[in-house]
């Protein structure tokens, strides 16, 4: 399996086809907690949709476009973390995650987003990262605030959720304000 | 050829193969002006390699995915307007647009704004329109500002120019705020 | 929408995605009126289907290839009207149309056809347009005839309608024998 | 190699990418007799063209479209024969050809053209045929008249060759026409 | 039809799509004959599936990769062979053949396969060629070793067979040992 | 970046297009090294070559068709490892590889194909690896021998290399014999 080690008890794992179970299995119990702010979860009821999708993100990656990548936790599946895309040409991407009900409280996604900015920035050579989350998203928007991201706007009615639209905070940390911790 | 007719004196030609001519020598003639906020300018030197852009344009069209048509006043075409992509589930887009120098000052891009605003709004039954605008470029900040856009946020360093990065002003208007005038 | 402006009362709408509603139901009211002539009719069920079909028309239109126009007569869609493909290199396009039969004697086709003859020839630059109709056809074969288009031949067996073969009149325009009215 | 046997001395040789060699020196030959009537000679300047048009032929057979292949005249090349695609709808499909110089005046086309309509009416089962030629090359339109095809009608200035437009004579079989010799 | 003779009484047609029926029958008459060594036949169960096979089978040939070709034996479909595809940097390639039960017992498939070889290394011009055969395949691995081929292995587990793996015997010719008969 | 832990000091990096540089340093140094066994060599002549090979390699991985990766050894890029294809019907795959001149002598490669073969049987699920080696090829057939492979048989000029055939080696290894070390 090909892996990005973030810590000691942390790793990502690049999502293959054989991840499929797990991942579906991962989603469906944390179902009621993730739909809140992930309009997809209610779409997902097999972890056969996953044959169709993760070859969709290997395609993504192979095109050097982002990556979709599981967050193990000891061991254990407990979250996604994935670059939307990259914009080569202004330097900068998107970055988004998901963490399990079960797994909060162990400061896992602010470590996890602190090795994949120093993916971004350090190994692709990127000049700026991007986090949105839903403006009533305190536990997504901890993220970025606890990492001292610059808070830089509000895109009124930016998403829809369930046929309503909700505001997004936008979110940017820049190369020459990231150090490596 | 299929227009978007905006009032009396401007209408909107989607771009065709047969458009290629005209339209490299509207950005040829105005390379020096319009450089300063469009990275491409430089790269485009013959008309020729419209045949290979136009076709991508109509092909996003195509899609459902925006357009890109040419401003046309009082028959001479001046300038270029676009919506870059569409986003479907959250029901918005994002408009891109430039004018000839010489065509400056009669109020052109504000009106043609303010029918794609109608077209977006209520033929295409969109929910948000997004402007991004160079923090320092009056001129195109000025069109929004005129009609009524909230500024939203400013994404730092989030194009490149020339090698170095700078701040872009996001402007959004909500189908609910706009009225047809 | 994008236009072709034909005269006050008639402009040609390029079909988009949001028409599929409209399209399906003027065929669908017109069923048993078009279907004699034209052999996909009965297989048009659902204003769906045309999600499938109208991006494959602007497909054919992004590679310079044709048209498909709704036919809009004082605000009304009464009928469609395509260049099937164009030979570039022999400079030729053939027309293909249908009008409901409730806006039958207005001259609309007439004057939509002298509409489309005159973007074949002056925007085009093409120097032969085509009209085929089944011989029998009196209303679809009045069009070129009242428009001055010679019978150039006979396809016998040409088309095929519910399992019986009949044949076909091929009408013929030059450029050199066109002018504008 | 995949042959269609015509009659004793003759045999079609479905072409292959190792023909690019032997259909280039046919066609590099005969440049001067050929180019009066087919507008792509002056374009053939070497064998390696073929490594790029032959792949194009046998897709179009494989997608059930037709064919390309060489005649083969007691073991010479000596000529080309094909159906550029098939209405299947319609069930018909149109034939072309050409042949040596010095191959001239055995019959060779009249038998291969009558092989090639059986393989047309009797193993696709389809209904019509159809034949167009310059309305000054004698050559070409000897050929469907010694088999008995209809003339149809003439397509004015159907074709371009060296700049100027030339009418095209259509002939056509009906399979109920045409009886096995 | 386009056919490779390879003797008087044996030719191979490329199948194309309407054989389909024919073909279907060969394999539902012989199911249970051919299921043994064939995994594939279980699967089959209606003439229709070789509408989507046939095309694919003719794009190999299109790509200049192979081919797949009914067995003919006095003018009745008696079997398959084909070239699974070709090496062209190591000018080699891989045979594989079934023949219906009741046409065993006449060498058919030898001298089929002899003129494979032919069409192999003096039309194709390659360097090898490969026959594999389930180790217990008695009856296919009497035709390389009739034919000269040299035993060159034993892949362990090579193919699955309903959910038990079996050994492969791999049987290799090369151009130089090989003698048009 | 994301890798596969082989041991304490060896790591896979999934190859990524920033590593172009790196991987044709690799084999720019062991260019005269590496050409004897691998005709590719001398037609790799600049890193930007890499720029198009990559994503293939990452396409592959995408469509679960396996893998290229470098070898890293104490932090330092050595060599290159790959699973040319996956056979998911009968279960196997073949590996590849080769080593840097200078980093011979320390069982990298044997190291590295054991980690290689626990994921291609515990991870994977495959039943059988297969490794190719040139008859003469002393080196290369040292790794399968050490781990245990069987030799199954002797592919007579089974590749080409500066125009002369030479025999390769079949070695396989079967998921019942390989237990993880």
């Amino acid at each position: 399996m090909f892996t990005m080690r973030i810590d000691q008890d942390i790793e990502l794992q690049l999502f293959q086809l054989h991840h499929s179970e797990r991942l579906f299995q991962l989603v469906d119990e944390n179902r009621f907690y993730l739909r809140k702010w992930l309009p997809w979860v209610d779409a997902m009821n097999s972890a056969f949709q996953y044959h169709s999708i993760i070859p969709i993100w290997l395609k993504q990656f192979a095109d050097n476009n982002g990556f979709n990548a599981g967050i193990v936790y000891k061991g254990e599946l407990v979250g996604s973390i994935g670059l939307h895309n990259i914009d080569w040409h202004n330097r900068q991407t998107s970055i988004g995650y998901y963490l399990a009900e079960s797994a909060q409280g162990h400061g896992i996604m602010t470590r996890t987003v602190q090795g994949v900015l120093n993916y971004i920035f350090y190994e692709l050579g990127l000049n700026r990262a991007e986090i949105r989350c839903g403006e009533k998203n305190k536990k997504s928007r901890s993220i970025p605030e606890r990492l001292g991201f610059a808070m830089e706007g509000k895109i009124r009615e930016g998403e829809q959720l369930y046929g309503r639209f909700h505001d997004l905070i936008v979110y940017g940390m820049l190369a020459a304000d990231w150090k490596e911790t």
